[in-house]
């Protein structure tokens, strides 16, 4: 029995950091060793945001950086497929065959896409990040990907790619699986700041990339209970970010208590407490730092990767077009014509 | 000095009648011995509104009938290119890449959308069929279109053809001619009934392919002044469809008038000017019959027409793509990636 078919991805926007990996990548770590893989460097998304020739320019070097991060952080390359969206304009040709099976209240309604234009300083919505979810369609359907990993942010857009396959096949007949949402919990980490969520254009985020005494300045710097001027001044944990890192990534969960109750009553420093997140936090990201040693080491291996990804999976997408055009009723308007066509000039061919 | 490229073209929804010939079509017989002239089967953009299996299966026979007409109606096919715009994939991948070039609310601003969306049944518009002009934009540009001639209805998609075309070549480098728009008066034929304009799904149409008996029979049921129960009652003639036809058809202005005068007199019966509309509309339609008749004689010469037009255009097309996604910087990205996954290729292969 082969295993289902997941795609999952990012658009290109360059190294991960820790955000990301509790938000997202882990859980890919996880799943992808029971699936069969597609991971989308979604640069044709970046476009609905961001479509400067600046941006794009940038697409190569941030999609080798997000794939070297995703195999640093445990993905296996041979379980996985990586693929450049743009380099595949069957899919293209798909978003704009999908269209004309969702309606425009329906997208309205998907709450992420406001949220989008506001954070991309957009005052109003751009055609093509409206249709952000029909475009996801194409990206899952084009592989016809049976699973998708969500979080709270794509679950809605996931639901819009369920009721287009659903659209589709009761139109035309069964291309598609419907695909089934795997729903993770998605903790949003906050940045070291203590701001908001950990992001790399706020300048809060540890990247997964960072080296031991980049990490161990950050943490230094990190923002905690404002209140406590002085060690012996008894703190706060809750909604302090030390501590929420301390949850996350110090696996010694009897030492965190014991922090957490001497930090409450007063009995120990900040610094110590960011230093011990320091060695937790560099404890976490060694394995990952050896992994990305061995892939930098073999030159040229992310962007090998990615080129195969991208030739298979447009072998895929191609089949997959051909199958939508033959239930659409496409190829067989084409092709009347094009038979009709060649019995006549079969028949001017042939002496009378 | 080569002639400006036109792009012009309907959705194919078969038999061409005498309303498309007085809105479009003569416009068109007279401009495209001007210009290097694309005529594109706009399946695409039925799809928008119309989209069953049903609909789909139509479009070979609605295609054929309606180049048919065309060229009944005077078109050149030496001086014409046909195409098939769902056979030429690349449409799709332009369609997509410049979605993000205009905004939800310029294209919630162009008029004909909700009328589109009304008049098709649909209580939501469709994401595609908001995207209308979008889809239009990417059928100009791909064939790098010059003019486009334009009647009320579309000038306002044309107008967002324009913008996209600007949009891009500003993001991009110019790529892409700003289509002119040729404002052609636009004349609405009302139809046989009087009660609107000419439309086949009203059943009041007189087709340019009816033959004389039916253009006679049509003539006989057409909708007169409805209070002129006798020939000497005196009748109206503003309003009044057998004189609007008199009006556009019979080019005997000198006998037109009298006939008017003698209505309004109540001097002569309804019989006698329909009579002589229908020896008109007879004698308007006989050349185009007599095409038609060449035309279809020619076995498979539409066929041909339509397949050599959608190959020659598909060449076109793709090449436009190329430029598209080089000006993008998209091509770059990719090679960039290509570019170092061979050269790690080489190396690997190469002894140390």
């Amino acid at each position: 029995m082969s295993a289902a078919r997941m795609l999952t991805g990012d658009r290109p926007t360059g190294r991960l950091h820790l955000g990301h990996y509790v938000g997202s990548i882990a859980n890919r770590v996880r799943l992808h060793r029971h699936h069969e893989s597609y991971f989308i460097i979604a640069d044709l998304h970046m476009l609905t945001t961001r479509n400067s020739r600046e941006d794009i320019e940038r697409v190569a070097g941030n999609a080798r950086e997000m794939v070297t991060d995703i195999l640093a952080a445990g993905v296996d390359p041979a379980r996985a497929t990586f693929y450049l969206q743009s380099a595949i304009p069957e899919v293209g040709d798909l978003n704009t065959l999908l269209q004309n099976l969702v309606t425009v209240p329906r997208l309205e309604r998907v709450p992420s896409i406001k949220e989008m234009a506001r954070d991309a300083g957009k005052e109003e919505i751009p055609y093509g990040l409206l249709g952000y979810p029909v475009l996801q369609s194409a990206d899952i359907l084009c592989v016809k990907g049976q699973v998708v990993p969500v979080g709270r942010d794509n679950a809605a857009h996931v639901e819009v790619t369920r009721e287009i396959a659903r659209r589709f096949n009761h139109l035309y007949g069964k291309v598609f699986p419907v695909p089934e949402m795997i729903t993770a919990e998605t903790p949003t980490l906050v940045g070291t700041d203590g701001q908001g969520k950990m992001s790399k254009s706020r300048g809060n985020a540890i990247a997964l990339s960072d080296d031991a005494a980049t990490v161990r300045r950050k943490v230094r710097g990190m923002y905690t209970d404002p209140n406590r001027v002085r060690a012996d001044v008894p703190g706060t944990v809750e909604g302090n970010p030390v501590f929420a890192y301390h949850d996350v990534f110090n696996p010694d969960r009897a030492r965190v208590d014991e922090l957490k109750q001497r930090y409450r009553a007063g009995r120990i420093g900040d610094v110590e407490v960011k230093e011990e997140l320091a060695v937790a936090l560099n404890r976490f990201l060694d394995p990952i730092r050896e992994r990305r040693a061995r892939i930098e080491a073999d030159r040229g291996l992310v962007d090998r990767l990615i080129v195969d990804g991208t030739e298979r999976t447009r072998e895929r997408v191609r089949a997959t077009l051909v199958e939508v055009r033959r239930a659409m009723g496409l190829t067989s308007a084409y092709n009347q014509v094009r038979r009709r066509a060649e019995r006549s000039r079969r028949a001017a061919a042939t002496p009378a």
